[in-house]
């Protein structure tokens, strides 16, 4: 189908990466590396194309998790990674707001120079085993006591794989929230068309110009062509053939793998 | 108000009670009952009104219930409480469904004769301490993995309060897991229709000779009405002001206490 029509090829300045899925497999020991990911990153730079991960990885910092796809063979830096704690970070500062943190413990550094005391907001993310019934409670109680609560959410996925098994993602707590506070949580993270900007912004690069390559048919390729970019869907991590059929959204293009992606997108340079 | 027009109290032959916030407050060491409620259920017994408990009570077997409640002085048997789990049990051996429960550690006994091998269904009751991140993960991973996944979650409530503090309710789970898993769980418990209909089955009255009287708008009010009874709002319990201008739900009287209701029912016999 990549080859039938290229149109969506043309006139790109940047990609915009997703990262499980399209990088790596997350998997046993921190994750491997799909065939092929680590060259195409290299002649993405090398092709003077600008390059900025998209992810919503909320269970480390950016530092550790560039550490992690440093040690894959990926060459990519801190300032290369648009991720949901520095974007939730730079809206409390905005809003003057405190947060508590109901999330990773390898994500707290990044919440280390905003005032935390006295709470009006909380903020969720993929806080895994710290998930417990008692910090779920203290959370709810925080929110119930605010004149109006504010729930920012750290993505919205529902679930995700991991070598022993599915895990329910943060998407499900925030619902056990709204539910229960009878509120909208605010979503910082893809799909969230802030969010995507925000890594525009970091990209340097207009919509028009870049493409978002994904394996995540709603929150890469949906969210990156509602901020008016394209977007393929690569066919490894998440991808499933019924995807192909989504009633909603549309890819510019399939592509078997981000190799392929780039193999086409440099003919077109 | 409930002086001005009592044309709601004619004709009664049977009352249906909630329990938590009408016959007793929960707190320490089980709760503490409302003045005047024993007493009233006491006079509504030696009237010659049928009389049966209906509760969404989830974390303990009816017999420690109504244990509890003997002890609090009020003369209930087991046979006069109606509550979700006998009727999960019902729905379960009619519908050859074998549950993995994710119910409170007090509440198990009641699935005793249930066949549990094998599980094609998930019940959620108010698991609390049991509400884990391994336990949810569990659950969870039971529903994606059947074709159909058949979730039934005994009532639907935010939230409720413990000495220690507000807690989530079964409700905020039953909307975690099913947006994890896309789905919509069955509710047995109040509101939903089918359970008041087997509460007034065991009353052994027809709806419109029945009276519910409870502390929440929406579950034992609204509910009631919707099954052709008619029903009261106490102003003890959950009671806030705020429900007297419910955009919804408007009972067929407020009343303070259940000893005013039984009261001005007595009156009218």
């Amino acid at each position: 189908m990549a080859e039938r029509s290229r149109g969506w090829a043309r006139a790109v300045r940047g990609l915009l990466l997703d990262v499980s899925g399209v990088l790596y497999d997350s998997g046993a020991g921190g994750g491997v590396p799909i065939a092929g990911s680590a060259e195409a990153v290299r002649r993405i730079k090398a092709s003077g194309l600008k390059l900025q991960l998209c992810t919503n990885e909320t269970q480390a910092t950016r530092e550790d998790f560039v550490r992690k796809l440093r040690a894959m063979g990926f060459d990519i830096s801190v300032a290369q990674v648009t991720a949901p704690a520095p974007a939730a970070c730079r809206l409390l500062r905005e809003r003057g707001l405190r947060p508590h943190l109901l999330v990773h413990d390898g994500l707290v550094p990044e919440f280390a120079e905003i005032d935390k005391t006295n709470p009006n907001c909380v903020v969720l993310g993929d806080a895994a085993e710290n998930f417990t019934y008692a910090n779920l409670n203290e959370a709810f109680r925080l929110l119930i006591g605010m004149e109006k609560p504010v729930l920012i959410s750290l993505g919205k996925g529902r679930y995700y794989k991991e070598t022993d098994g599915l895990k329910l993602d943060v998407g499900a707590y925030m619902k056990a929230l709204e539910y229960a506070c009878d509120i909208q949580a605010e979503v910082v993270g893809k799909p969230a068309k802030r969010f995507f900007e925000s890594a525009l912004a970091e990209l340097g690069v207009p919509p028009e110009q870049a493409i978002m390559i994904g394996d995540d048919i709603v929150s890469d390729v949906g969210g990156a062509q509602q901020c008016g970019m394209r977007a393929l869907q690569v066919r490894t991590g998440k991808y499933r053939p019924s995807d192909e059929n989504h009633p909603e959204v549309k890819p510019d293009a399939y592509v078997n793998n981000l190799a392929e992606a780039v193999d086409i997108i440099l003919q077109e340079l």
